[in-house]
């Protein structure tokens, strides 16, 4: 039996690389763009134009695959619950995306299943935050229940002015929020689980993400951790996978404090922690998101090298087209550059480098010289004095 | 300066993979095909259709293009030095395509410069074969000067009346011919070379190419040798590449005879012998190829594993569509499938898969089992019996 044909709502820079992914396979895969020049689209001949929200540009595309897989996760889920009643298969499905992008529920439904959790509370007035911080402390963290990332949708408040302050903008933006304490976290990692629809799983080696004001700048791989730690970090990521139902990838973010592992955040799709997979890992993020929607057998997840390190390639206001610097930066030994071929924009992720060697401090440097060349100017990475984590 | 819009003629598999190199790089690759089926034509956004010979399509792909490159050689050379007198940018150029598709101007060339080569001649008639056969005994191996490849275009012959056979058959296929002994062949070996146009030049480690019947059906790298002989191999690939001008990849084919090392043939293009550089060297050859035609620095030619093998999934009459059994292939642990959706055909290349490891029988088995997977039926690959090579 051939693969199934995979559709993947969404033409940005996980739709492409998945698409670099599909083509050696020889499995079909179709994409829906709301635009010609997205990332995806202006490499893939496969390409349907439409909005991911509407239910009709939906149900066309659906009805052109045998599988529907997702490159981002701000899709209305009516609409997919919808697709599924007509027959149309989701993967994952509408359950799982409506844990995965509601972090409250998520907690909600982790919570319950016993799992390692910052403390939190759901946040409709001043009040509900200040009992929280008569337990906690201030300052705490506002969060944004669904569509925040990349730092977006999440509010350190000091005071209760504060507080209130950030509600109204919520009640302006209808954003439902809840509140977690200023954690002193040591790390943070990622996990990317694959998993296909019966069950069967993989997971990647647990990575360090570096983050630098919500943004995700670098990748270091295998993270730094006692083996218990690392152990655990796993185990956490395949119980979410199976108690969210996920299939395909599941990216799944901890926090390293006091020692333990808590967890932090989902993303069920490829993610940017899982880049350095590409060239880092036997069988990338990607192919093994193909896998395991299309239900085949999942590739190898192990390291190709003693340390890995990938950075992303941040705009800055003078990175206009890094293509222009495609000569220099190729001149760092061992640099595999990525570009989404996306319009520069400061804080937006155009492209990332991976570097492979035996010295996570070496590699680590390499990409980010390789990436700093590419955006053109300084990215306002992790400096040595944020080296090794901070608050979060 | 962003990098040259890069135009490839031949929509074939090697282009298919060039593109695949091309995009994470976001380098510009224009495809010229003869016909949207073609491998190339069926995953790339940026397609031209036309004749690789016809004069107008090719200057009008060559004036949407800043560079030209091929993924085959069958190309007119007159065409070729039309378009460099029309100021258009060939690499590799005309001058060293002229000596890479000419194997007895090659030879010519190359024995001038020094470098070891089987004895051979120009053949006109059966005399010129018996002269020949005076010195070095039969049987002999007879090979078309253009043109021959996969096996076609060569033919052992024990006496002059197989001669005369392939005399006249050349004659009325307009072919030329010279004759080599039949060397009794240790091993087959294989060099790419990647050279920029100002004449930097990068090398990938000597592997060992396996063929039967003149197709190559596995590469196994790094090839077993002696340091001497593979820094010997190294070192006669760098000066070919330098006699004859390449730019891009030129895959130099060796001999091993008596214990050294002959030249054999070349391609001045990436190569089968070079396949397993996608995911067992740190930079692909088809990367290195686009970097060099494209004036950038080139990439490193390490390998990252112990021991990488390829193995050519090659039709058979019970082929039919290889992705029927994809699912089948990917349960052989670490197998990097690639397929480039062409249709079956009895020895019909249509796909390779790749292996890295720490051992090569054990990488070998494995490439082994996923190749005949997907060809769905023995490939009269080399059995026991002919391991370690074959008279040639």
């Amino acid at each position: 039996m051939p693969p199934p044909t995979v559709g993947m709502v969404g033409g940005g820079q996980l739709a492409r690389m998945t698409y670099e992914a599909a083509t050696p396979l020889n499995i079909p895969l179709r994409v829906l763009a709301s635009d010609p020049s997205e990332s995806a689209a202006l490499i893939s001949t496969a390409i349907d134009l439409g909005s991911p929200d509407d239910h009709d540009d939906l149900t066309r595309f659906a009805s052109g695959c045998d599988v529907v897989t997702f490159d981002h996760e701000l899709v209305d889920l009516d609409v997919l619950r919808q697709l599924e009643s007509a027959g149309h298969v989701l993967r994952p499905s509408a359950a799982t995306l409506a844990v995965a992008t509601d972090k409250q529920r998520q907690r909600d439904l982790l919570g319950r299943r016993g799992l390692p959790l910052p403390s939190h509370r759901r946040v409709a007035s001043v009040t509900d935050v200040s009992s929280f911080t008569d337990e906690h402390g201030w300052p705490v963290v506002l969060k944004a229940v669904r569509g925040g990332y990349d730092g977006r949708g999440v509010w350190i408040v000091d005071d209760e002015d504060a507080v209130a302050g950030v509600l109204e903008h919520a009640e302006q933006s209808d954003l439902r929020l809840f509140v977690e304490p200023l954690l002193e976290v040591e790390r943070e990692l990622a996990v990317i689980v694959a998993r296909r629809p019966g069950g069967e799983s993989v997971t990647y080696p647990v990575v360090e993400t570096i983050q630098v004001d919500g943004i995700c700048h670098e990748v270091l791989a295998p993270a730094p951790l006692p083996l218990d730690l690392a152990d655990e970090a796993t185990r956490l990521a395949r119980t979410v996978a199976e108690t969210i139902g996920a299939v395909g990838t599941l990216a799944v973010e901890l926090f390293v404090v006091d020692g333990t592992v808590l967890l932090n955040e989902l993303a069920a799709r490829p993610h940017n922690s899982g880049h350095l997979t590409i060239e880092g890992a036997t069988t990338s993020q990607f192919e093994n998101h193909l896998r395991a929607v299309a239900d085949l057998p999942l590739g190898a997840t192990d390291l190709r090298a003693a340390a890995v390190a990938m950075v992303n390639v941040i705009g800055t206001p003078t990175t206009g087209d890094p293509t222009d610097r495609l000569a220099e930066a190729l001149e760092v030994r061992g640099a595999h550059v990525h570009l989404y071929d996306k319009a520069s924009r400061p804080g937006r992720k155009i492209g990332h480098v991976t570097v492979l060697g035996d010295d996570r401090d070496e590699v680590r440097a390499r990409a980010r010289t390789a990436a700093e060349i590419l955006a053109g100017g300084t990215m306002g990475g992790p400096g040595e004095m944020r080296a090794g984590g901070g608050s979060r």
